[in-house]
């Protein structure tokens, strides 16, 4: 399947079809006025578009951050003089992967309690370290560590949940990383709040300070969920949310303990109540969805709610197996996610791609009702529609923002390659990807991150580590 | 939790205590004659055996394949001159992993068929592309490129099941690493037998041919499963393997297909026909076991069959959820295992151990179920126990052969590191394993192939790749 899809440039630039080097001599003095910013080249380019195009041999003209053409790399390295190209061999271009649901300082506290009962392992462990170390230095930190692991993976773009939501964005904004930021709101003491309403009030001023600041980073608030927020104050949010034309995200049917308080508190299950008080009135991202009833389903479809499905933290903390395949089929908008490094132990999408599909299949004793080219789908495209940036990113098109990812195909476990969908499912891991480019720049070249000092933040991370250690072990001895 | 096990080698060295570096003036005249082969650091030493016991600081010494001694670094350095030494900065140290059940052939395979209903799979891809192309080069290349996934990997021992075995010992001979290698008895046109008489005739030769050949090979039978072999080619089969001291590797209880099959053809399950037929008469590695009753649990108990749990292919393909919680509650011998790439579609065991907690812990609702040290026994210790193996690999303690791997520790995925074990299972992949010892040869040696000529395995890979795709694609087209 080939297709060749060029736009024009805001340059004049002469059509040519013959192959052609990209060369020095198109640097001429005549061509520099012409030069765009960047050719990433691949030996498959795809596309994740609406006719899902895989182009051979491609390659994808980048300017100013936004993709001109996307085609044979013959036909694009004769049309365009690019300041940096990105070299093909080996390598399969595809749209950088979305993370829909993250707590990304959390890293910090990857592994700091496994294979607990979930009362046990947030009262004894996580609640603990919180409440002691979370501070803006403790979020800087974390989130510098996501970022990294996040970038060297292939993930563009992700949306958080946690506290200090400015030292987040921060982050994000010297990183280069896209991310939807949420100011988390919570009816308790938190580590940047008093209570839903000091956490309602402090959120819209971190939208108002970030909200037309950074292209890249969009500021909207994060209900914890029905069982930390009452009816009010999730209406509340929403009224703050559509106030400040921003969206949203929650965890939402995420665990049987979460079913059984929803229908104690309120009469009825998450969905129904979040239906029934407006929440659904603005752009909702709903992570988790583990047990929605068919009655529910129709309601995520008409209202348009955007459903993260985070299969590695449902399986290792015993939420559940989310009915992915049925809500797919009912026209669901579908993404994937990590949740944090606490419940996962890490931040790689490709496992999250693999256990959707293998957790489907096993649990509906059915190999076919999962394919691998859907969930490279939820990772991509379906993720940047769920999370409400389906027009700007998420799939590799001519004047979309360019978040691409370039992985490496030259590790034993993709010889040989029959099929590079099913090998980007099925085999890839995050230390195959080998260079990645957000909104244009690139991030990671080569397996070298530009924008992050990594011997400083695993210094950091290290040292921050060693004392929550201590204190935790003091705690549980 | 420090221990020392110092076991004094046959050469005479005085015991100091102190703390020493090992430097070049060890390699003095006198110390010459007293060095031993090998030291492998690391800031851990995960020895798996009984007490579980894990060395801060800690070293291995090896010579003539064997373990001499383990304990902290300083007491080895102090005791012992080696003529090769492994650093131990950023690495674990820990038994090789012992995958119990694979095709490794069908590495050539990996990727040539997903998403399909099991019959879909088979008939048109899988068996066509067997019925034409498997051939002992075929056999050569595929095990060639699974070894050196397996070896990339840390995987040091497996017990493989596929077409012409002579191939796969020479394969192995070359490369350096342990395997039980069955020869197969199917009751069909094989591409290296035409029955089941002739496959187990054949198979006898094989076991002659390799039994006191190479101590790292141990040639076992290998009928494929209860619905390609009547009961009277099974017990045939089992009196081979009496007869030549040996024991037998099978499919077994994988697929309701077989669940059905079995109490159609034989009128009880499969384990309760091996059972009766006394196809248990003699050690049994039983592959899958996804469908066993409380009975027989009791038998496997009893019979001391070992199982292997293929996590991956069980999920990837519907075969269902075994029980495994359940069989090592009960005392069943329990390993871990790939099954072959076509169906994973890699090699990797790291995931085998994450997906083997995952699965058991989200199937029960219960984030106890199955626990970090209890998977990594499955794929060291407890594997060795299940395939036979268990006196002389799995654990690192004195007296047994050296099969140790040195995991880096460096990623972003390992920062920060609260646990080693639960880092090791829930976040290590293949590409972190850096050194991989085999009967006390280095095999890898900071992720440097030694024994594998890589480049050329992966064109000829290629190549053969490249044939069948063009014959496949003409099949269904």
């Amino acid at each position: 399947m080939k297709r060749i899809s060029i736009c024009f440039s805001f340059v004049f630039v002469s059509l040519s079809l013959a192959a052609c080097n990209p060369s020095q001599e198109q640097g001429s003095s005549m061509a520099d006025a012409d030069q765009i910013d960047l050719i990433i080249m691949g030996d498959y380019v795809i596309s994740m578009d609406g006719s899902s195009s895989v182009y051979k041999d491609g390659a994808v003209a980048i300017d100013e951050g936004l993709i001109l053409a996307v085609g044979d790399a013959a036909d694009i390295s004769a049309e365009y003089s690019a300041a940096e190209i990105l070299p093909g061999e080996n390598r399969i271009v595809m749209p950088g992967l979305v993370n829909g649901h993250s707590h990304a300082a959390m890293t910090l506290l990857r592994g700091v309690a496994d294979d607990l009962a979930l009362m046990d392992w947030l009262n004894n462990y996580i609640f603990p370290a919180e409440v002691q170390f979370v501070d803006t230095e403790f979020v800087r930190i974390g989130t510098e560590l996501a970022c990294w692991e996040m970038i060297r993976g292939g993930t563009t773009t992700f949306v958080d949940m946690y506290y200090f939501p400015d030292t987040i964005a921060q982050v994000v904004d010297s990183c280069g990383m896209r991310a939807m930021i949420s100011a988390t709101v919570i009816d308790q003491r938190s580590p940047d709040a008093e209570n839903a309403a000091d956490s309602i009030r402090k959120g819209i001023g971190f939208i108002e300070r970030w909200k037309n600041k950074n292209s890249r980073i969009t500021p909207i608030f994060g209900p914890h969920a029905n069982y930390t927020l009452n009816a009010e104050q999730l209406k509340a949010t929403r009224a703050a949310a559509i106030e400040h034309d921003t969206s949203i995200s929650i965890h939402m049917s995420e665990s049987p303990f979460e079913l059984q308080y929803s229908k104690d508190t309120f009469g009825m299950t998450s969905v129904e109540l979040a239906e029934s008080i407006g929440f659904f009135d603005g752009p909702t991202i709903a992570a988790h969805m583990v047990w929605p009833t068919e009655e529910e389903i129709s309601i995520l479809v008409e209202r348009k709610v955007g459903v993260i499905h985070n299969p590695t933290s449902n399986m290792k903390i015993a939420s559940g197996i989310s009915p992915v395949a049925e809500m797919l089929q009912a026209g669901v908008r579908m993404g994937l996610g990590t949740d944090g490094a606490a419940s996962n132990n890490d931040l790689d999408m490709w496992e999250e791609m693999r256990l959707a599909a293998f957790l489907q299949k096993v649990d509906r004793m059915d190999p076919v009702v999962m394919s691998a080219p859907t969930v490279l789908k939820m990772a991509t495209s379906g993720g940047a529609t769920a999370i409400g940036l389906g027009d700007t990113i998420g799939s590799i098109e001519v004047g979309k923002r360019a978040d691409i990812i370039q992985v490496a195909f030259d590790d034993v476990h993709h010889v040989p390659t029959y099929d590079v969908i099913s090998h980007l499912v099925y085999v890839t891991d995050e230390q195959d990807v080998a260079s990645v480019v957000v909104d244009g720049k690139v991030l990671m070249k080569d397996r070298q991150l530009l924008t992050i000092d990594t011997k400083r933040v695993a210094e950091e991370a290290k040292a921050f580590a060693t004392e929550i250690q201590t204190a935790l072990y003091e705690l549980n001895r």
